[in-house]
């Protein structure tokens, strides 16, 4: 298997119904939840992709672009944007879509960044 | 958009690293957690596709072949599988990866019957 | 203890007010929730009835007969419904209470089957 | 259906297997989770029993005689204790069972007492 | 460090956005909600006190002096008000503060009992 | 009440043990649980300060120092680092505590820029 493939296999999706358990008193989803939600993907991305034990090292800058209502779909994208040697960068997307209605927005955006350790906690190669 | 074209925009995947909050105390995925994650993914499955209020009407035998382990992935895949009048039928897979080496296997499979219903909660069309 | 006494005894109930925490955007009780406190009362009243390891194999049909609405109060019943050599089945129903007045429905039901095992993943007998 | 009756149709119970979503470190339950289960449990008897609106006024020493460990089952009994005119008491008690052993000991014991409010918040006769 | 230095580092603090998924279908907070988080700030104000492992024991009478609405902010404080030999007793107050308007009110008092136990499950000195 | 007197009363802080419902399967805190609460102390301390709606427009970089181990103490601390016109700047910062030792060490650090808006969701300022 390629690199290239390898990227592409690593793509993770995660779909979400915005219900009352995670919105703020707004009616909007909580930012925080989406901030779990866009970790959770970011490392089950950069876990598939290089199959080593993956820790966040930092997450940059993130855009909540609007705000997402109750009653929403919400889909996270998290796709490998960057390999470095013994870290890699993953990039996440959320999208909303209304559920009564076709189309969709991208509506947060960010970036994670992670490092292979081995067993003694040290750095390893995150492509052998 | 044509049927089989709505078909294939609706399939949805919701992607779960299991951690310790969905095991119970033999270190697996907890069967209701998984059946919760199920009912959701089928039931987005089924709103995105008709763009409808859908309400889960029965589930089918789900079959759960195999544990899954505490600190493996699993990938729900949801499709819609049978298209009614005023009623569709969702199947729901669950794959389950290892962290740390590539393969998945097949690991509970069921299926979700929803109906369409108006704001006087009456039976509609599915698809207009 | 004889048999019918064990069943008896094995009998599960649990209670839960339907607060804002488990409902859908319709503002009523989600199906995957109703399905995960299902999948609870069942393997408890598996375990309590065999004293054994218990793993989940299969629901069977879960009927879904009316809408539970926010701010009533359900109660989960699970009963040993058939004892097979290593395996037991377990019926699941869900009454529903409004609040603020007497009397109760049936409002979901469904069953489990559950395999009891001993510490090498092999089926035992449910009963010795 | 006479007080009597009343207060034995009153009576709620709740099951729950302990798992590790509900443990502290130590590996036992969580005395937090134990009273938030106990509130739930006196508030469904209290509303049970009155068919009113009821709110928790406060709650009397709750003993926590020994830890709960993880990979057991519990039972909750709520009770109504004590009627008065505009409030009444009800009394909490968790059980402890193993799960590959019969037998049960009691657990925590507590007690709450509850006030019937109208729509205007004042309060008014939990029997009329 | 002297015991009322002691003392006063060991006063907890923990802020919380009260949410729909606090809440009961009143829109205020659910008071078992209140309980764990007051259990969970006496078990932290315990623990940073004696720096030994902390069993609840038991919690005194808790006045819930006014609902919490959904849409306002809660301060739970927790301090220590009496030092035993082998247990000490926190006192647990919760604050309200409106969103949009300076000003906080008390809404909750309690206090809770926890008493220093060895490896061995055995009593010991809350302060050496 | 002047300006530095409102910063230094809507300094805002959480204190949290970890316990395995927030832990991953390498037993530290997961880093998503992390970052809900960072979001939450830091809304907490931006709607303390302004007193008007406040939605999370981004954060910055977030810092992961080190990993937080099962069964120890945290605690977030939110600042206000800059105010601007219509928006302003919290800074997060998660200290780790061992449980049977003192002294504490800064684990995450991280800034979220929030924005006041009014009932038409158009900016007002965030100081009048």
């Amino acid at each position: 298997m390629d690199l290239e493939q390898r990227i592409q296999l690593a793509e993770t999706r995660i779909f979400k119904a915005v219900f009352p358990n995670t919105t703020n008193h707004y009616d909007t989803l909580f930012g925080g939840t989406a901030m779990a939600l866009m970790d959770e993907v970011a490392f089950i991305t950069a876990t598939r992709f290089s199959r080593k034990t993956m820790v966040t090292v930092s997450s940059d800058k993130i855009d909540f672009n609007m705000p997402i209502p109750s009653g929403t779909i919400i889909e996270l994208v998290g796709k490998i944007l960057h390999i470095g040697n013994t870290s890699l960068k993953v990039l996440v997307e959320i999208y909303v879509e209304e559920m009564y209605a076709f189309g969709r927005q991208k509506a947060i955006t960010g970036s994670f960044t992670f490092v292979a350790i081995d067993e003694h906690k040290q750095p390893v190669k995150v492509v052998d």
